[in-house]
């Protein structure tokens, strides 16, 4: 199987539902839902959900309009971190952020109504009502002051206050701002799709920890990215260490942080391998984490 | 019966509810999201959703995390309604705002926190998937891009773009405007009650539509307050003028203001009287959306 094809092949299918669901009475924050929900982007959260039905038995059009929700969900968590407040970026996949191009007050309007969306998104999914109840648990749960949100809140507010601090504090610190920011979406992505195609407990477990370790994966790749990447392909300047947020390589270098990265594809890969030949193509995904370019 | 001790008797329960559902770990979002849901207020919409489940012969007890859950849900359009780049207001009900508090990002976050936890609020509602599902879908619709989103954003956005446009519009604009900002989420908190109680079309339509129109008689109220209301009672200043808000007094005056807003609390009335004897409490509650002070 090639991977490149199967994200392509999915990808077309996401985009193509993602417009279809966009809202088109021309209101200002119709325009800005659809610039940055149209914005390019790989489409990795709903890929990983269309997958995470598959691997159980479902079908990928029942749980296309979860797939679009994960992507509402995590789109506007850029809007937001993207504000002049957050981290006052005004690129994003080499365009001009949502505030940028609308201001800040629809910006922060836009991400409220895409976080808003999202919730109703998952209930047009076909399954059951308790499956979609279940879904709907799961991505407030992971997108929430428990999960993503934790995460960002850490990762902004704290940025800069780590100089007095121990390093096993911050080394810690550091995983929960990866788990929470990074990994905690691509967790509930899978889990939403694994439940909404009525999967048994045991296999949603294999794949949240399959989630978890390629979310952790990727979160160190992305750190490296930040510095070592080709700006004009990443299509934003690294910011963290202008930021002075923690990074994975500002504790452990490269060198260990690619070996670190390359262990969590491992675990990940450990995981599912309940799925048998099934289990190919996560392991493709998993290699990828660490493999991208930008 | 005695309207005053039932608004106390309901919103004591509310309280207690919101305390315990309030997260405790410390975090500054935590701090946050306790700050302004403790921060007051009259707790009316969750009352809406205890009173509607009630009337159509649900249990209180059975919906008090859907009721919870929409005070969440307008709690979170508070704190970023209240953001400097949208209407930058330092207080709230007689309390420094959630920005002011905990600084600008925080009470991002904090608003985006309150409006995930409040769909995770609504599954944890006692009733079937079914209805759970229909909660869920009620919420999203009315407090997203469609319903008070869409106010909120002709309010803010639209604000001092007013002049040249000719009066008919404008009067369809502040229609608009009033039944989105505010009439949306009253609306939502009477279906939600209702449907989570497994009640009928018929109950479900009467109650919406009494919702609306007490809505309307809210939001005309408030702009009356706005100019004439004691600043202190109220909590904060009046700032639709500093912010060249489109008002239903500005069109109309305070005299057919007044008498607007009660042709819209006749209409409630008349929607509800279905229920027989049980719309007494009804009838009272449309009679207070214009007879309050602040």
């Amino acid at each position: 199987m090639n991977l490149e094809s199967y994200f392509s092949q999915k990808s077309k299918l996401i985009n193509a539902a993602i417009k279809k669901s966009l809202p088109k009475d021309g209101s200002i924050i119709s325009k800005a839902m659809r610039y940055s929900m149209l914005a390019g982007g790989k489409r990795l959260r709903p890929i990983f959900v269309l997958l995470a039905a598959e691997l159980c038995g479902g079908k990928i059009e029942n749980v296309m309009p979860a797939a679009c929700a994960v992507e509402y969900l995590h789109t506007y968590s850029l809007v937001h971190d993207d504000l002049p407040a957050m981290d006052n970026d005004d690129l994003r996949r080499g365009k001009p952020t949502s505030h940028k191009m609308f201001g800040e007050s629809a910006a922060i309007l836009c991400g409220d109504a895409l976080l808003t969306e999202s919730f109703d998104l998952i209930t047009k999914s076909k399954a059951s009502d308790k499956n979609i109840k279940e879904a709907v648990k799961i991505l407030s749960y992971y997108g929430g002051y428990q999960g993503m949100i934790a995460g960002q809140a850490e990762d902004t507010l704290e940025a800069g206050k780590w100089k007095n601090k121990n390093k096993a504090f911050l080394k810690k610190k550091l995983y929960f701002i990866h788990m929470q920011k990074t990994a905690a979406l691509i967790m509930a992505s899978f889990k939403i799709g694994a439940v909404l195609a009525g999967a048994d407990r045991k296999k949603v477990k294999a794949l949240e920890e399959y989630a978890k370790n390629i979310g952790l994966a990727f979160q160190i790749a992305d750190d490296i990215l930040d510095v070592y990447a080709d700006k004009k392909l990443l299509g934003k300047k690294g910011s963290d260490k202008d930021n002075n947020k923690l990074t994975y390589l500002s504790f452990y270098g490269k060198e260990k942080a690619e070996k670190d990265a390359s262990a969590y594809v491992q675990k990940a890969k450990n995981a599912v391998k309940m799925f048998g030949k099934k289990s190919e193509i996560l392991n493709l995904i998993a290699d990828y984490m660490t493999a991208r370019k930008y």
